[in-house]
């Protein structure tokens, strides 16, 4: 099956499954989506974040206005939109909306040093590869927790106003951002989805109006424990690596893995061969040769086992 | 004199002004690009308001990102800027830049509340006119005053990650903001557009690095009391609106005035005649036929009590 709308949400799959589910038995199914550390010390994924992707519009005077003639008598939209984003994090880097976490599965202190110590992820390279001069998240979390195991809200984009070049002195009259948040075991995409939604409803000062619209979301996945395709995977990755692969959550979003299990009750095997240094989402998107060709082993390897 | 860079900042005016000084010996300087409250109850600009407009841009990673796969362990641009824009005004409607208030001239209270009322603003009707629900602004001062007498910071556009249609899940690279400042007598726009920079860079976090530039600024401006020109604008404008225009401070900023007094030494009289129904610097703009004649009528008048 090749699924051409899985950046814009998958929205005909769902009704697709639906209507061929007797036609899409099947044993176990396969992702080419994920990463993989490295191909020297390869991770396979075995979870992956939800997601739930918003859309924030703030309103305020019915026209673009002049801001000297009017500046400082009415709301800007832009300065009430940034006001409310900055009140989405707080100071330790917890997400402030309420009942947020309520569904969050926290993981044993013993399990997360484990994982952290097999993973060997590594804080300077990085920061170096991304040229930071520092990581920021949730106190209390590694860096590779942060962005795997536990739940996150970003702005993904923010528009309002005059971008073009030099000055104009305009209050626009709306200001909008793309804000989602990426989900971890328990949580469900729809009730997070209202959740925010009702939180920016509650904090909209009453100087401005507010429209929150859904983009597209999914749920959390894990692959469970002594899963048969899962123990395939690992044989394949060690007969085309050579070694053991590491387990390791993804902190990325394939909503239709759950989507699957749900609707066709079969369950998935990650098995992604991108690096890092793909610079996915990113200008210069790439994908090399060698990943290629040992992805293509390794599937060859995996068919075997998972046959045997 | 056409001045067809007002608008930029009128980066060519003052070299201009400095060497044909001598040339433009005059006895006074009469502006017109100012408004008033109506047609018939004229008011008649007095001050002006000065403006420091900046730009910041806050950069994260070297390049655009995943936010599945990245979000949740570094800086988001965006986020950081929304943070320190929220910052940047407190509850109160006070803006919180270390010395911002130190300069400003504050107007006695009773000097307030005659301006009040003679001015017969009329909050209900600015609501109504700009679809507010409300208006917000510094606490303590009325409507009127925080867009005339008050300096303000107004977010006059921002921009960063994806802004079209639909989703795109990024973490971008640099998030940007116009931010401008009105002035008062008597503050500096230098000195301003400096204690921001110096501000900002102190504000920022870390984990991003952050550029702010100087756009353009003004002085504020006031009309001199005594001023003969003012005297004659008074008498011009009952020969033509068959009343006293109502004196009044005007939000907006006009660089060139206090320039002109400080190169050439001879003083502005404010003498405009638009309306705030001419939905100035917004879409569809416009000039009443009206308002044209009897501005061609008044100026007539000035001239004639002027040269008396």
């Amino acid at each position: 099956m090749i699924e051409g709308e899985e950046e814009v949400g998958s929205d005909n799959l769902e009704k697709f499954l639906l209507e061929n589910k007797s036609k899409l038995d099947a044993d176990v199914i396969l992702i080419s989506d994920t990463g993989l550390s490295n191909l020297d010390n390869p991770t396979l994924t075995v979870g992956l974040r939800g997601l739930s992707y918003m859309e924030v519009k703030v309103t305020g005077p019915n026209r673009d206005l002049h801001s000297g003639i009017y500046g400082g008598a009415l709301a800007n939209p832009i300065n009430i939109l940034s006001d409310m984003i900055s009140s989405l994090i707080d100071d330790t880097g917890r997400i402030t909306i309420p009942g947020f976490y309520n569904d969050v599965i926290e993981i044993d202190k013993s399990k997360r040093e484990s994982i952290e110590k097999i993973s060997k992820f590594d804080d300077e390279k990085f920061k170096d590869s991304l040229g930071l001069r520092k990581t920021k998240g949730e106190e209390g979390y590694t860096t590779l927790e942060r962005k795997s195991i536990r739940p996150t809200l970003d702005v993904n984009g923010i528009w309002g106003g005059y971008s073009g070049e030099g000055s104009k002195t305009v209050i626009p009259s709306e200001a909008s951002a793309k804000i989602s948040m990426r989900l971890v075991p328990n949580q469900n995409w729809e009730k997070v989805s209202e959740l925010f939604t009702n939180h920016i409803k509650k904090i909209v000062p009453d100087s401005v109006s507010v429209q929150v619209s859904t983009h597209h979301g999914g749920n959390p996945y894990l692959t469970p424990e002594g899963f048969k395709g899962y123990e395939s995977a690992i044989k394949a990755y060690k007969d085309s690596f050579g070694i053991d692969p590491i387990p390791q959550k993804d902190g990325g979003s394939i909503p239709i893995v759950p989507m699957f299990e749900s609707i066709l009750g079969i369950k998935t095997v990650l098995m992604g061969f991108g690096l890092d240094s793909d610079a996915i989402h990113s200008p210069d998107e790439n994908y090399g040769v060698r990943n290629f060709f040992i992805g293509i082993d390794t599937i060859q390897n995996f068919y075997k086992h998972f046959g045997n």
